[in-house]
């Protein structure tokens, strides 16, 4: 339960998306402070985040790792790490099955990166067969990129069975875990990852304004003169905080202040564990209660992931997504509106500071605004794709 | 004076610094809320935040010129820049007299973009006379880079001057305005300024998270097809908030929310006259007071801003300045380490949330913090360069 100390920030509408996310009013108000970017005991604070990602990771205390943030959104993270990461002979393989992958592409694109792209349709994992051909085939390719989460749909992608093709051809994995860091477990060892990127304001729930990335040391070190960016130049980064603790350009003060707060609340709650086991619970009540008010959800249950979850529009002629999203955003609930390009779908988050009864109270928002739009409970009969 | 209402984040120290500064407690309040960065009501906020800017830089009507927010610290926006604006045959100049200058210079290397630079010493302004020969012997120049208030040390270049041989010789002209827009007026029309970058925790006092771009819209229309980087992509950024009023990527929505605030508080202050106002006398009682304690001042008065203020080591061997920052750390005060190749020097910021009676404080903590290392008062001799 949301505790009682929370509710001055209740008068916020409550978000059910991908992120940024509901935080905590402590996380909150863990920024009505100024640091100083150059402070040690600033510095001190970003040490420590860094050593507290490492071990929410299982890395610690193996000095073979590293945690670096970086400034800007996650995008900006995962950028990075191609623009520092791949030789100018270097070739990456994309696995894509949503926006996350397809943005990849863009990043390899911009950057002049040599690339290839194995799509699998949206409502379908990535396929780690085809991977296995893919290099076998093709000697030159030198990284495979994948989504864990592809908040597109809500799908979870089998990074474990795509890191076994990866490290039997001896290439570099790297991982967008994005929206599941901090509450999916992910085995580095066991997956073969290289470079994981994920962001501040997700699973950890902390605010935006930095993403960060933990790989292999060895691995970054042996990047140097890569860099296609300044800004984005993974490795100086590193290097910055090696030096003298500090960012090398003007970090998001406040958002860092905020994250360590966020760190402490995850661990207070039991960690990735029990974030992940409440996800889970608001993911499956919200489904439950869906499927009463008639929605389809568009996956797979097999592969549905509980971080987001794509429902179908009702096909009563009568349902405008722009109506429902106002309608329920008046009500202090923001959905989110659907990605996909086969279907039309809306999306539901289950992360972030909400409970169980949020999820319930979001339902009975929803029951009330198709009411009000005239659209019939228990009978919506539902458009397939 | 600072409000009463102020005193709770009295406890934090105070900044005297280049940025992150020192901000309202109200600026700070405003970051207590989630806003959904999907949500009609945050986009509103972003379109008036992009409006007040222009407004501020005194372009506002003018349809010709745009306002681009970008996720990340200041250096990220002039990175932008460059990575968006310069054709693959295009070659910039830049002008440079400190580290933002030799900055610019590594973005370019990174960018792999053709460039050449016209340095001049730490303590003397960019050289127009000098940049008009450049510009006349070599016509592959298209592009030409000036920082306004170079924090190295402190010193105002003249973007005027510069900007009138730029335009003489048709080509674009790029500033950074990181630490001066807000506070120093600039007359982008007079100036010929085609970009101009600056970040939300300068001059704005708004907190660290996102800088942004101020330039000719034509200009950056003009720049299909070069952007070398995917998160770094300016006109992308532009067409984002064109085609829905978002940001392409999860924008840092707390900062945000502080800016708005900030663009509040700087408009009750009486905009960009009273704060540089505010600022020049907070200089003033600097200068003043460090004289008094027989501090000797880095540059010439006729070149400093009122912005930041190099200051020399005194000459004294009981003088540490490890030793000098940490005491005045512990006393509630942040001074900035120089960053002058040719002159032991610390600096001090007299810009952010801090006023007279502020400088006041800092002026007697640093005569305690002497007296305590033995140093006698009135009596230093000074270390020349």
């Amino acid at each position: 339960m949301r505790p009682d100390t929370e509710l001055p920030s209740a008068r916020d509408k409550l978000l059910f998306t991908p992120g940024p996310l509901t935080t905590s009013l402590s996380v909150k108000q863990a920024m009505l402070h100024d640091a100083g970017s150059w402070h040690f005991e600033f510095n001190a604070k970003v040490k420590a985040i860094r050593a507290q990602l490492l071990s929410l990771a299982g890395l610690s205390p193996d000095p073979g790792w590293e945690a670096v943030l970086l400034q800007g959104s996650g995008t900006f993270g995962v950028e990075a790490v191609f623009a520092t990461c791949i030789s100018p002979k270097g070739k990456v393989c994309v696995l894509a099955n949503g926006a996350y992958g397809e943005r990849m592409v863009l990043m390899l694109q911009h950057l002049k990166i040599d690339h290839v792209v194995l799509r699998t349709p949206e409502n379908s994992p990535t396929d780690p067969a085809a991977l296995d051909k893919a290099l076998a085939a093709d000697k030159f390719i030198t990284h495979v990129a994948a989504v864990h989460c592809e908040t597109t749909t809500g799908i979870l992608n089998p990074i474990n069975e795509v890191g076994d093709v990866v490290k039997r051809h001896l290439r570099s994995y790297i991982v967008d875990a994005m929206s599941s860091f901090g509450a999916i477990p992910i085995d580095f060892g066991r997956a073969g990852i290289d470079y994981l990127i994920s962001s501040a304001n997700k699973c950890i729930e902390g605010v935006p304004g930095f993403s960060f990335v933990i790989c292999r040391r060895d691995a970054l070190m042996a990047c140097d003169g890569f860099a296609r960016s300044l800004s984005l130049n993974l490795l100086d980064q590193l290097r910055g905080f090696e030096k003298n603790g500090q960012f090398r350009y003007t970090p998001p003060t406040h958002s860092i202040l905020a994250f360590e707060q966020a760190l402490k609340e995850l661990e207070m709650e039991g960690g990735v564990a029990a974030r992940g086991a409440r996800y889970q619970r608001n993911h499956e009540v919200l489904v439950a209660g869906m499927k009463e008010l008639s929605f389809r959800v568009y996956l797979d249950p097999k592969v549905q992931s509980c971080i987001i979850t794509s429902f179908y529009y009702p096909s009563d002629p009568k349902f405008s997504y722009q109506d429902f999203y106002r309608r329920l955003g008046d009500k202090g609930f923001i959905i989110y509106p659907g990605k996909i390009s086969q279907a039309d779908t809306f999306r539901i988050g289950s992360v972030g500071r909400i409970f169980e009864a949020d999820m319930r109270a979001l339902l009975a928002a929803i029951g009330e605004t198709l009411g009000e739009m005239g659209i019939k409970l228990n009978a919506t009969i539902l458009r397939c794709s």
